[in-house]
């Protein structure tokens, strides 16, 4: 099964990976001119069920994006039948004049999609900040997409959502049940500006499963704390993240809370989420490879808080591009974390080699850690006083291709 | 006056700009092998005066080099006559043998700069974290030091404490004070792992003036706030941050406390903390640009928490690098440090052009900033809800040299 590729994901036993969207949903990807390049920038899905039950999360930043804050404010989330979604411009710091599109956005879904409540429709956007909406484009692109619907519509989708995503994110599995077989798929995007603190891209999912909305905000709430609130690519929380489950029931297999099947649903729909999040660092602007920082102890606000200091570091992040087992910078980051814990008892491991003990270096075989660095993924382990805590973060390296990306990507 | 380039430093108007240390001071810097490039490493400075008084400052690092601890734990801070610098290795993350280490760098300074006791002498290290020092080197170097010892010797003792620095940070000042001319100087290191939150590097300022401890601590206090805890190359603290000030008393001018001349004095030193500080990240290892973001409103704590998200994101930084006007990444880095006030009331200025008011943009001359924002400094004003809190920072931009320095610098 191609899709879990880490040795950090465990693949789910009841799934098997398939084509399309599970039944009840059509999506559809066009351009329609917000990117200058030409490229799909419109993404359109619906749930043609009208009991379709969902469930959302938002990025939690103080300048949200008009997509959001509308979002947040106007629709019935636990209801959610349609998704449109635009890359290109991120619809941010854009106003009155920002919300007022979003809301055109908003209305022109539920005409085209014909689920005509509006309130049924999430907008998203994602792209440059600050520039308002071209709305002739978008509303041309929503009419010119609700016309190419089709239930194998995800990858047009996926590919109308990216931005300088290398590559598209997408999963769609057939996850067998005690009481049925069910569909579950996932189209993400996210590349940059993705940081630990919570839903830090673009993800929707969908299945022919039915949830209650309580048990689909549950499941959704649980996974996404373990994976898209567990990833930094460059520290930086976007104000436009937004997760997104959709539930159209039209399998007719239902989930019900504290079953066996939840669980299995539960397991199936973590893995994924954990493996979009991972695909998400491993596409991290320019990224070559990927870290994973475990930080136990008995202090969970310090645990948590070194994790993010490693996993957002420069320093670290320079150096496992560079394929350098340099455990200083660790201990620097650390130590910057957890200020006024001096002389502080640490202890560090990379790729299970121990380099660090009680503060201190410990000898061991340098030759045989600077190979293991070299792979695409170099897990660090870093002990702290005490028992009882964990926090784990997935992050990306820091290379000439992010700068090149970033230097360049402009207004 | 030409170390005082930037136009964010106001030109101290009693001092000009002289060569060699002051009075009392004599220092030196040789090679003994730490650096396996055979440049200097090592530095040694002493005041012949025994009746010095000082004031020191250190990293607020969990993690502290063996060298800052030994200082806070075992050194008579008001009174330091010398320090023991060595580069090329910072005897961080060494343990119980990293501390016998810096004591014999302390002791062997006391006996070689003959101001036998060891208590007044300061040691400090400055390279790669985790490695043991080689004591034979240090020690060999220490006496060879002593035999080169000069009033003149400040060159070579800043050329001995440099690392990643790509060019040496000193000045000499004559201060024309109302009651005599003293003299002001200091040599400065730092490029990488600079961030606010405290003195970010070695500083090493001495003077000729007679300063009682409490004066000295009041004015390096007061100066470090307003110079080294404000300045970020890559938001990384550093277990090894050290400024100490000197003072031998050797003019036989006194400084006393609320006069003219410990406010002509305090401006003076004020400038050159600030100024060595603007060059620390102007040699932020490959930069290019600097930056300077200034935050008002009237919540303290908000102010700090935006300055800081601006000067350490990633985003903004290689925009900077890049000469790119990317303002929509100012307003997502204040989002992202101050989560829960949407909207925000947000107003920001980039070399004095509004571009942003309210939350939402505002219609500018692109041209106009595109070529502001390619000069050697660009400036950033935000404004929060609320007046009475202002936050400055200094930052440096994010760029393809600081990644070839980062991942190639190895252990």
């Amino acid at each position: 099964m191609s899709f879990f590729d880490s040795r950090w994901i465990e693949t789910p036993r009841h799934a098997r990976t398939t084509h399309g969207l599970p039944r009840g949903f059509r999506a559809a990807g066009v351009a329609c001119g917000v990117k200058p390049s030409g490229a799909k920038d419109l993404g359109l899905l619906v749930s043609d069920a009208a009991d379709t039950t969902s469930a959302a999360r938002f990025t939690q930043s103080g300048t949200p994006a008009a997509p959001v804050l509308l979002n947040m404010e106007r629709c019935a989330l636990h209801g959610l039948r349609a998704v449109v979604v635009n890359s290109g411009n991120a619809n941010a710091s854009t106003g009155r004049k920002g919300l007022d599109d979003a809301a055109k956005m908003q209305g022109a879904g539920a005409v085209a999609t014909q689920v005509g409540n509006e309130r049924l429709v999430a907008v998203a956007s994602t792209g440059v900040i600050g520039v308002p909406l071209p709305m002739t484009n978008i509303t041309k692109g929503i009419v010119a997409a609700s016309k190419e619907l089709r239930p194998d519509g995800d990858e047009d989708f996926a590919e109308a959502i990216r931005t300088t995503d290398a590559f598209p994110k997408t999963v769609s599995l057939e996850v067998a049940l005690e009481t049925g077989t069910v569909r579950l798929s996932a189209e993400a995007k996210g590349a940059g500006m993705i940081s630990p603190g919570f839903a830090t891209l673009l993800v929707f999912v969908q299945t022919d499963a039915r949830l209650s909305p309580e048990t689909a905000d549950l499941l959704l709430g649980v996974t996404v704390k373990r994976s898209f609130e567990r990833i930094s690519v460059d520290g930086q929380l976007s104000p436009s993240d937004t997760v997104i489950l959709q539930c159209s029931g039209a399998s007719g297999v239902a989930i019900e809370q504290e079953t066996p099947d939840e669980l299995r649903f539960g397991e199936t729909l973590d893995a994924v989420l954990r493996q979009l999040a991972l695909l998400v660092v491993k596409d991290g602007e320019g990224a070559r490879r990927v870290g994973r920082v475990v930080v136990r102890g008995g202090d969970a606000e310090a645990v948590h808080r070194a994790a993010r200091a490693v996993a957002n570091s420069q320093l670290v992040k320079t150096a496992l591009y560079g394929g350098d087992p340099n455990w200083g910078r660790i201990s620097q980051a650390v130590g910057m974390a957890l200020p006024g814990m001096a002389p502080l008892d640490l202890d560090i491991a990379i790729e299970g080699v121990q380099v660090c003990a009680h503060g201190a270096f410990v000898p061991h075989d340098a030759d045989a850690l600077n190979r293991a660095v070299q792979q695409p993924e170099v897990e660090y382990e870093i002990g702290l006083p005490g028992d009882g805590a964990e926090a784990e973060l997935y992050f990306s390296d820091l290379g000439h291709e992010y700068v090149t990306i970033n230097a360049e990507y402009t207004t």
